[in-house]
């Protein structure tokens, strides 16, 4: 099988991918003209760099000069001081217009390094190759960059798309499971309300992905990316259908904030939000067949046991959210297997549905107790 | 006479301006509507809310809520730690995506409105309202926005438009004569590499400019926006023709930063920088009569003395500028009235160029002493 090859074209241009086994080589010539002779920084963390920095030695050594900038891993990295400490580096190595920059790692490397590049000079270009099941179907695709602010994750970025992503299927390989379980969520996010064949690609291949296999991963982020590039493409900037995307977000991003961004994994979150999510489905006309093909897979992937925080404190932290609205709470109702709404629910209607869901789970449900 | 209203396209939509006297009530009910009911967001300096704070308190009680962001006056503002703050004043204040951000104040102001607005949340819409005739004609068209690192001015930034622009031109009456003088640098370039028309109103309305007179400067302002308007909208993002704009730019950029950006105004930086660009000109082809059509223009506007850097100085800063390229250094030389071309040049011609100039500055040319 060999790597897939997609195009992402936006407002500014168009983004080359690669993605599956063999991407990296697969992406190996083009990548290397594109730093022939230049600055190149490379933005990764320790980790990744003792893992994967070898697999782009031949990359880098076609720049002019290669300058790795490490940082911290995970959600440290995305700070204000971090951006300003890179910027800083990058303007003493002489970095100009036309220097390049990868980032080289899980999502928060790739968020990091997009605002970066997206600001240094008012815009470099950059690439992605992202080491991680999430990063690679979701994260690297589409554009969005950010640090955080203390408060705000997410809150200080830019919609700026890469010029490549390279996403190789062997370095999925090297996670611990329940990393790749956590990436799996956004997968089923995205089949279940765009995209029946990966839905069910995914139910059938389950165990061969929660394994590691990479052919099997290679086949789930090319679709995945394939239907998160279909979206994007019709609405870059998320006015519209992109917000189908979020499914199962509202809740997530209230429970890791509440959280503090150090319990549950993003995908996790994203696991719980779309439990929920069905459960508003359900009220709206979603089949209860469907929904529960649904609860079986995140079941059978399996969400970590949380204490999840009171009604009262996940409304509060979802009214603070930054796609929040003046009138009310924004949703992605699924409405049937492939297919989503976004819905504005008033904040009444949402509280007692979540009073309702949270009985539910104490009782046979067949999503995981909390 | 009316304000003069100009739209400038661009990639993702359209800037409306309104320039001249009576701008400010021209653009009152647009802005308005455009800040109904939502959190606006005020970025300016003491100084200037003190003087105009007042001429904008009927659009910001059209607001929900309006919320003052000071920041310290001139260069100061541009710091990434003066960003963080304003972003997180914004979270915490509620701000959203639909919440709006206008920049009251000089070039400093806006470069940091633009910036901070641009990717909070991911961008939120901004106005500029400049107060100062450099920003009115030139810092707040185009859609650069910019914060400075130490050893880098507008080092991080973005190519971000402002949804809408507002000079009002009765605003520059209460400038200091010398800032007066130093925008008018910025009218002259565009006049004489650009548009005959604007610089020889410059030339027959001198005495009017420099005393303060609105109607006067209000029809500079507007021409120079409009020649500027037309330049951006064929090269948005300075690939090519917009390049022009940097007439003077090159050597004032190293002035600039060898003085600590404590020394000469960026327009009195400029006015020397287009002498030597002149100069530059002449060996070029550009006849002499309008050669010193420029030199006389800008003796009469009248540039401050200074202690030029040495040629080595100058020389090295210059190959450490953001638009350096490996091959040479890139200027914008004058043709003839009108018109203007960009060049590499090697370094060692410029050298024996900037040693000359040097020299005929000692010996009773009509530029001032250095």
């Amino acid at each position: 099988v060999a790597a897939r090859e997609l195009s992402l074209r936006h407002p500014r241009g168009e983004t080359r991918m690669w993605l599956g086994e063999g991407a990296l080589a697969a992406a190996a010539s083009t990548l290397g003209d594109w730093v022939e002779g230049r600055r190149l920084f490379v933005v990764t963390d320790p980790r990744v760099r003792a893992l994967h920095g070898v697999s782009i030695a031949g990359l880098a050594a076609r720049a002019g000069e290669a300058c790795w900038l490490e940082v911290p891993e995970g959600e440290a990295a995305k700070s204000v001081a971090e951006a300003e400490r890179l910027w800083r580096r990058m303007l003493e190595a002489g970095g100009k217009r036309d220097s390049r920059l990868l980032a080289l790692g899980g999502g928060s490397v790739g968020d990091l390094g997009g605002f970066v590049a997206g600001c240094f000079l008012r815009g470099v270009e950059h690439a992605l190759l992202p080491t991680t099941l999430l990063a690679q179907l979701d994260a690297a695709i589409g554009g969005k960059t950010a640090i955080d602010l203390p408060g705000g994750k997410n809150s200080v970025g830019l919609f700026r798309h890469p010029a490549f992503v390279v996403g190789e299927a062997t370095w999925l390989g090297t996670l611990p499971r329940p990393e790749r379980a956590a990436g799996l969520f956004e997968a089923i996010k995205a089949g279940f309300v765009l995209d029946t064949a990966l839905f069910e690609r995914i139910e059938s291949d389950l165990d061969a992905l929660l394994e590691g296999d990479a052919q099997a991963l290679g086949q789930v982020v090319g679709a995945a990316a394939a239907a998160k590039v279909r979206i994007v493409e019709e609405d870059p900037e998320e006015a519209g259908s992109r917000q189908l995307l979020n499914f199962g977000h509202t809740l997530a991003h209230a429970l890791e904030s509440l959280g503090g961004y150090r319990g549950l994994r993003h995908g996790e979150a994203v696991g719980y939000g779309m439990l929920f999510a069905t459960w508003l489905g359900e009220e709206h006309g979603l089949p209860a067949e469907e929904a529960g093909r649904l609860r079986e897979l995140v079941r059978r992937v399996g969400l970590p046991e949380t204490l999840l925080p009171s009604t009262q404190e996940i409304l509060e932290t979802m009214r603070r959210d930054k796609k929040a609205r003046e009138d009310g709470l924004r949703w992605v109702v699924p409405e049937c297997l492939g297919r989503g709404r976004v819905e504005v629910l008033p904040v009444d209607t949402v509280r007692r549905a979540l009073e309702a869901w949270r009985r539910s789970l104490g009782r046979g449900d067949p999503s995981p107790r909390v």
